[in-house]
C-alpha cells in the first residue's frame, strides 16, 4: 500500500512538472514566438536546470507537438457531433457557439500557440489543424444557411456571419483571464446571447423564449410606435 | 518637364517597390515569425538579392518599425474621435464598429503583423500599440454602458459586449481576402448589423430603422403570437 501510494504521488508530481513546463513554454512561445524561445529560456523561467526540461521532452518540437495536438482536432470534433445532436437550426447554433466558446476560453494559451505557430508545426499537425479550422467554419455556415432557409434567422451572406461569430469566440483566448473577475460560464452565456441576438430574427427569439406577458408588452410597444410614427407624418 | 517626370517615375517606381518589400515581409513575419524570418528571406521570396532589400531598409527592425507605425496607434485614434462627434449610444457604437472593422479590413497584413509581434516591437512602439489597444477597448465600454444607461442597449456586462464586438471586427484580419468575391464595404456592413442586432433592444432597433408599414407588420406578428400562445394554454 505504501509502495502504490509513493508510486502514484510521484507520477502526480510528475505530471505536474509537465504541465507546468506546457504552461510556461506556451506563454514564453506567444511572447517571443516558438523560434525565438530555446529550452534555456523555458528552464529559467521555471526556476530549474535544463536537464530538468529535457527529462520531459526531447526537443522544443516535441513541446509544441504536445500542446496543439489535444486541441487540434477537438474543435472541428466538437462541432460535428454538435450539429449530429441538434438539427434544428436555433438551438444548433447555441450549442456550435457555446461549445466552440467554451473550448476556446478552457484551453486559451494552447489555442494562441496553435493560432500563432500553424506554420511551424509538423505537416501532420498542420494539415489536422487546417481540417479542423474548415470543418468548424463549414458547421457554422452550414446551420445559418439552414436557419436563413428556415426563415428563423435574418438574411445575410452566411460565410460573413459565420466568421463574425467564430471571431467573438476565438478573440476570447486573447483577452480572457481564468483567473479573473468574470467567471469562464457567464462569458459562454454572454456570447451565445449575443450571437443568437445578431442572427435569429425578432419572432423567432421571441417565439423561442418569450412568455404571454412579454408578447402584450410587446404589443403595446409597437401601438406607442405607430402613434409616435403618425404623429411625425 | 522631361526631368520632373523621369524624377517622378523613379520615385514611383522606389515606392512600388518599397511597398512590395513590406507586403513580403508581412506575409513571412505571419508566417514564420519575426525571428524565424531573415532578410535573405524576403530577397528570396521577391527574386532580388540581399543588396536590393539592404537599400530600402537597413535591417528586419526597420521593417517591422515600417509596417506597424502605420496601424499602431490609428485605431486608438478612430475610437476617440468617433466618440466625440457622436454623442447618441445607437449611433456612436455603429460608428465604431464601422470604423473599426474598416480599420482591420483595409490593412490586415499589418493588424497581424502587430498582433502576432507585439512584444517584440521596439518600446515606444509596444506602448503606442497597448495605449491604443486599451483606448479602443475604453471606447466601446463607454458608448455600450450608455446605451444600457438609457436602456436602448439590453443589459450585459460591458467588458465581455465590447470583447466580443472587437472579436467580431479584429477576427477580419485571419479571414478577409481583399482579392476575394465578397467587397470590403459589404462585410463592414453585414458586421454592424451583426453588432447592432446583438446589442440593442428590438423596439429601439425598430425606432430607429421601421416604417409605418414595417410596425404594422410587427403588429400582425406580435397579435399572430400573442394568439397562438393563448391556443397553447
Amino acid at each position: 500500500m505504501v509502495r502504490n501510494s509513493s508510486v502514484s504521488t510521484k507520477s502526480t508530481r510528475r505530471e505536474l512538472l509537465k504541465e507546468s513546463i506546457l504552461e510556461v513554454a506556451s506563454t514564453l512561445f506567444i511572447q517571443l514566438g516558438f523560434q525565438g524561445t530555446s529550452m534555456g529560456d523555458i528552464a529559467k523561467a521555471m526556476g530549474v536546470t535544463r536537464t530538468a526540461i529535457y527529462y520531459y521532452f526531447r526537443n522544443k518540437d516535441d513541446i509544441l507537438r504536445e500542446l496543439t495536438s489535444e486541441i487540434t482536432g477537438m474543435a472541428g470534433r466538437i462541432a460535428s457531433d454538435t450539429l449530429e445532436q441538434t438539427p434544428e437550426p436555433i438551438e444548433a447554433l447555441e450549442g456550435l457557439v457555446r461549445k466552440h466558446a467554451r473550448l476556446v476560453l478552457s484551453l486559451p494559451l494552447q489555442f494562441r500557440v496553435v493560432e500563432r505557430n500553424e506554420e511551424l508545426l509538423a505537416p501532420i499537425l498542420r494539415k489536422k489543424s487546417r481540417d479542423s479550422r474548415r470543418l468548424v467554419l463549414d458547421r457554422f455556415v452550414t446551420v445559418i444557411e439552414a436557419g436563413i432557409a428556415a426563415g428563423q434567422f435574418r438574411d445575410s451572406e452566411p460565410k460573413v456571419t459565420a466568421f463574425a461569430l467564430l471571431g467573438m469566440c476565438n478573440w476570447c483566448a486573447w483577452w480572457f483571464n481564468p483567473k479573473g473577475k468574470i467567471p469562464l460560464e457567464q462569458v459562454v452565456d454572454s456570447i451565445a446571447d449575443l450571437a443568437l441576438n445578431a442572427v435569429v430574427r425578432e419572432e423567432n427569439r421571441r417565439l423561442h423564449t418569450g412568455s404571454i406577458d412579454e408578447t402584450m408588452r410587446q404589443l403595446r410597444e409597437d401601438i406607442n410606435l405607430l402613434e409616435m410614427r403618425l404623429q411625425k407624418k
